[in-house]
């Protein structure tokens, strides 16, 4: 056995190990009952101990130096080597002890994020975050990666990015997003959105059959996946010929159901795509969150909410909602489209939504590489809130104790979602350039040609290169934020009357 | 670390890799994607390959040896290392080699099997059947067992049992199955059992209910398992907390998935009986295939196919079954109760079933102890039916190639079903010593007093004791076929006026 077979083995080894996990997940979120909790805690426990047993076992690692000092391999070979080098440099640098440790004060500190965000007492919850803050800032030293500490966790989620890069970008960003805002807050205040009848109702096995369609029309494939019901909609790749997704339904509207269907339709159509033969191996994985969110929010936002998706929804929609009002297309993707300065990151709209990101960035931010205390960030929040969002933060519910991943330690995530909007209006400005008027090709309502330029140039490569390499042999360009700003612009623009 | 616990954490690693595989195959037959089989049958076999490994590592035996020579274990702990010890040397005996080659023998004899089964056509099925009992003659070989060659068989799935204990139970049983067959057959010829009418319709979703009242009155606790559908109905164990079974339906009658549903939620009671202090070891795992049948048969036939049964039931039926012609108490026990000559085990009655399991005993027995050719199979087959149910088998579907056992190379499993027969009625008698008439508890709506019965003596020992010696401190006596020839010749003299 060459030692590339070798190395290839334990890598799959470890890979099988997390797609247990995987399994396991998609499993307690939508149909384990309730009394498993604790045992399948302990299973998932000992799963990811069983993969970093694996992944730190030296014999990785003498295999690693001897693989970077080969000649003979080829791309895929090669980031295989790449991406599990990383891995194993991560986990090695983290002593077992800090690692159980963590682990520990991380569940710890989820369980108290969710009675003190109920009860929306941040003093609840700030010895677990700053608890946490503190371990991680121990985590960053261990990492020792070059650039500012916040770098260390940027890098985490989305390799290759740091504040350097982000800084420049989401300031560009903002400079047009909140005049934009502006804008179209002024609009409304004279021509108010539409609102939304009271007393409809949306039956949960009619929304179920309406968004079957519509997962069926992008390309999902339903004999090789799933689509369920959980609290959070998610989307688990689990291994070749099981990809399986969720959603959640609202019966006094169709919309959370439908654009959380397109949205984890998108992240599953990537698993979908990712070559098979390279399964259970970096090659054959994702290569980031961000290139994930990419493919979720393109079909959710620039396929879905569009008057042209619309016009092919329709029918389905009439179909399956027989009582529903008689809106046209243009009503209904007016319906889909509200700007509004809510307090909520997961319920906003394209204008407002890269706002949520990029707050939670300068709070991470000033956390790790400044000197913000955990007790001064519900103010951070709250000012920093009304100074983008021109609104005042009612409790901390609403804002700074809103979304989970601070109780899961997951510092330096948040960005990426907004590079997921970005590369989304990249991918779409190539797409224009090859197919032309992709509206016109939305109406057709054979959407195959969207899912097969992507195929190729994003699903198919898996990890074969950075998250930036990937977008720019996709494009012709490095990522950039002119495409989405261009996008949203125009389509606000138009929906407004600006 | 002490020896036993560095023995009980690797007995655990064992055991958790098999729950997965458990998961998996709950997962395979009940949700997965059609696509998903090939990516499925490779995470299970490389599960079992993973556990295999860890069986086989000198590093336990050298552990049982210590173990085994320690003054302080107590009886749980003794009971863990003498089910390991029978594990272990049973796994090393056996080729590597051997163990790839028997599993890929296996795989293809189960799909040669389905073929010819479909076509009823012995010969497609008989070079397999060939191969593995060849394959199975060498494994005995490996296997060094004491006594006959059938009896390292018999070990397998029940131990301690073996030829010289069969034999005089199945002579015994027969002896009095075949005459009370022949006086019901001859009552039938001039009082026919009661027709089923055509053209009823039980609506799956009414089922559900129906059959969930009737196990959450078994006690079933459906905040710690699952009841879903599957082609075969099954129950999977898993883990503390997580139990679950199916069923599958019948439109045009009630009976298969009722008594499916009380037959799995028998063996998922034993499951969530389990001491979940010893989750994961011998001593918190059912012991026995003939142990776990008798919960199931228990309530599935001597609780759930009786009057007293029907009175309570009888409610629900009218209430989920409204439209269902207006049977009494009485009729609905009389239709679930009709003895009939069929051809297929999984059909039968309870005076046939256990003919159907001899029949099968003394096949196996012949193929390993005699000179049994495969090519004479079928016609011995047909041979012992005439005889023992006085009619001729039409073809092999119907014959000798019913079951999947032997294409799966479960020789030996078969006698397993009728000692869960005979413990059930034996464990029947002794609750009745303590609580009087059984009927009369059943009738009462109140079911707890007979799972308390069995909790402590049966579900919460795990394998603390062996199958006989678990029957024993249950009843007070050895395990006997008395108990049950004495309820099945009360019962259908009775049912059919003899």
């Amino acid at each position: 056995m060459s030692t590339y077979d070798e190395f290839i083995a334990a890598v799959k080894d470890i890979h099988r190990l997390q797609a247990l996990q995987g399994h396991l997940g998609w499993d307690r979120e939508t149909i384990m009952p309730e009394k498993g909790a604790a045992a399948r805690a302990d299973m998932l426990s000992w799963l990811a101990k069983e993969a970093h047993a694996r992944l730190i076992n030296p014999r990785l690692g003498a295999m690693l130096d001897a693989l970077e000092a080969e000649a003979g391999l080829d791309v895929d070979q090669q980031a295989n080597v790449r991406e599990m080098r990383r891995s194993y440099e991560k986990a090695i640098k983290l002593p077992e002890q800090f690692v159980a440790d963590y682990a520990r004060s991380k569940s710890e500190a989820m369980m108290a994020w969710q009675d003190a965000r109920a009860a929306s007492d941040f003093s609840a919850f700030e010895p677990h975050l700053e608890r946490l803050i503190s371990m991680t800032k121990e985590k960053i030293a261990y990492l020792q990666v070059d650039g500012t500490p916040y770098d260390a966790l940027l890098d985490e989620f989305e390799v290759g990015m740091k504040v350097e890069d982000y800084d420049p970008l989401f300031a560009g960003l903002r400079q047009r997003l909140v005049p934009l805002l502006d804008k179209i807050m002024a609009a409304k205040a004279t021509t108010p959105d539409p609102p939304w009848p009271e007393g409809l109702v949306f039956a949960v096995a009619d929304q179920t059959a309406f968004c079957t369609e519509v997962s069926e029309a992008m390309g999902f494939d339903f004999k090789a996946g799933r689509m369920d019901a959980s609290t959070h909609p998610f989307s688990a790749g689990l291994w070749p010929g099981d990809t399986r997704f969720t959603t959640r339904y609202d019966r006094s509207e169709p919309f959370s159901c439908l654009y959380g269907v397109m949205h984890e339709t998108g992240h599953a159509l990537y698993e979908q795509g990712l070559a098979s033969e390279h399964a259970y191996t970096p090659r054959g994985a994702a290569v980031s969150l961000g290139v994930h969110e990419s493919q979720s929010r393109f079909w959710e936002n620039q396929i879905g909410r569009t008057p042209a998706f619309w016009k092919v929804a329709l029918p389905w929609y009439t179909k399956h909602f027989p009582d529903a009002p008689s809106w046209d297309a243009e009503t209904l993707n007016r319906m889909a489209n509200k700007v509004s300065t809510g307090f909520v990151r997961v319920e906003a709209d394209e204008v407002t939504y890269n706002l949520h990101v990029m707050l939670r960035y300068e709070i991470e931010k000033q956390l790790f590489n400044g000197d913000l205390a955990v007790k001064d960030l519900p103010n951070a929040w709250n000012t920093m809130f009304q100074e983008w969002f021109g609104v005042e933060v009612p409790n901390d519910r609403l804002g700074c104790l809103q979304d989970i991943h601070w109780s899961m330690g997951a510092f330096g995530y948040f960005p990426t979602y907004t590079l997921g909007n970005l590369y989304a209006a990249q991918l779409l400005e190539s797409m224009a350039e090859e197919f032309g008027d992709i509206d016109q090709l939305v109406e057709t309502g054979d959407w195959s040609p969207l899912l097969n330029w992507l195929r190729p140039r994003i699903h198919a490569q898996g990890s074969k290169w950075s998250p930036s390499e990937l977008i720019e042999q996709a494009t012709g360009s490095a990522p950039s934020p002119e495409p989405f700003l261009r996008y949203v612009e125009a389509k606000y623009g138009q929906l407004y009357g600006l």
